[in-house]
């Protein structure tokens, strides 16, 4: 990595590892074909709908701050964006966010039916940990035993992201304050952001040091990512139609993203992020392009 | 373990590792008072409703043939009874079997509303594999890196647990023959009883010949327990009542379950299940005995 991470560059970088991510993703999903069919294609479909990748491509650049040639670093990033993936479809069923569309294509449940996108969801998730514990075959001898399935319980449980989920549903019902919304944002979306790069960072053997650095960054990232998104939402000139039907009822919508696109909020947020990267020095960079690249989406 | 396992020996037997469970996932599952409370009330709701908890007893039967005293042992099952319960919360919900009730009480979804119970299902699965991890930790030295995180997910992910529930909901829609009814029972009932005594039989250490011979009697041990399920659905005067909604308009539900009460063909299944046992000799005892209980309810 050279400090100069052009925006040619960090571009370049995003798409072949997103490449590999999905050439990753296809090797390790069952094929459509295997039975039962119903909810293989139900898994592909979602998760070969255009995703960024972000959260594994997280994975790997955490990975190559230290030793980023570890086998088990793609199983790893895979195993995350199936977990990702399984996040999106529940979090789009009729009793949660209640979303037709996502990516611009109906989503899991209006495709395949609610009865299975919830299985689809659910396999995803079972997925998504037994590759975890492939990638913990892989890294045999270096890895603590558990390790990596203990970091991804603990970001997405009822603590992280599934206890973000929880609180943004009664959002809808009851005034949150301030406080309940930074602990959405902090647990709905920088959860597993962070478990993303912390994971990486263990496969690469990162020093303790480093592994702060990573998570603090995944937390300030993860929460400036959350609010560049409520930002685009409320930029959409279609708003109403690109909202779920659950958000739009919403009593108290507006004080959930109390941001209008204001840009020198965003600038703080992303120097806050890129902060947090001092310690890695040159090797930071490429999470800084990263960071900025995802940023850069609102202007 | 000796050779005589009497009746009232395996019912203060199977009380005492129920008591030990419970303590178990009283331990390992967050206080219902744990932000954010309404998931973890939820969770909690559904866990302690009066379940058998046959598949964690199973378990640590399993690790008894070999070294029963390891510490794993009870992180591991606990684990795969949290995994049971997310698996019934969901099979529960209205868009699957649409069940109001759940052992006499009102189903997840009927008394915390149908948002939280998917998602306190998928907390439960995420909760269930951070404790394998935690278990793995435990097992440091002995245990293969993974391999009881990979265990589960193949029990439980699509050619498992999880595609034995999709064969099962397509039943309801199109006719299925006798290989989708043994696929069913074979899947999604007989690969999690499979799997808890895979699981204990790994962290007991046993050789791969009793492994085997676990893995064959947990096949036919699940087999016939769901069979029995079926005759006892079968035999309760108020059926209609206790049936699910979606299964109540099953147009080939007997189909699903061709067998009325039959006395001998449950003494066939009993013996076979038990001829598996054979290479454990007097150390299968337990098992025999735990397999004689299960099937005594339907005499």
């Amino acid at each position: 990595m050279t400090k100069d991470f052009s925006s040619k560059k960090i571009n370049s970088y995003l798409k072949e590892k997103k490449r590999l991510i999905d050439q990753g993703l296809d090797k390790y999903v069952p094929k459509a074909s295997a039975y039962p069919q119903a909810i293989h294609k139900a898994m592909r479909y979602s998760l070969f709908s255009g995703g960024k990748r972000l959260r594994p491509i997280l994975t790997i650049a955490a990975g190559g701050i230290g030793n980023g040639k570890r086998p088990a670093l793609l199983p790893a990033a895979c195993a995350i964006e199936l977990i990702h993936t399984f996040s999106l479809i529940h979090d789009d069923l009729p009793s949660l966010d209640d979303d037709d569309f996502r990516r611009g294509k109906p989503s899991c449940h209006r495709a395949f039916g609610e009865d299975i996108a919830i299985l689809a969801g659910d396999a995803l998730l079972v997925l998504g940990f037994g590759l975890l514990g492939e990638s913990e075959r892989m890294g045999r001898g270096f890895l603590k035993p558990g390790i990596l399935i203990r970091e991804m319980a603990g970001a997405i449980g009822t603590c992280g992201m599934i206890g973000g989920q929880v609180v943004d549903l009664e959002s809808q019902k009851k005034k949150i304050g301030a406080r309940g919304l930074k602990y959405i944002n902090e647990k709905k979306t920088a959860a597993l952001i962070t478990g993303a790069l912390r994971i990486g960072g263990i496969i690469g053997q990162v020093p303790p040091r480093e592994l702060t650095a990573l998570t603090n960054f995944g937390k300030a990232m993860g929460v400036s990512f959350q609010i560049v998104d409520d930002m685009l939402d409320q930029k959409k000139d279609n708003r109403k139609k690109s909202m779920s039907k659950v958000k739009q009822n919403r009593p108290l919508a507006d004080s959930l993203s109390p941001l209008s696109i204001n840009s020198s909020i965003i600038k703080e947020l992303t120097l806050k992020a890129e902060s947090f990267l001092k310690p890695l020095g040159e090797r930071g960079e490429v999470l800084k392009a990263i960071n900025k690249a995802m940023v850069c989406r609102v202007k």
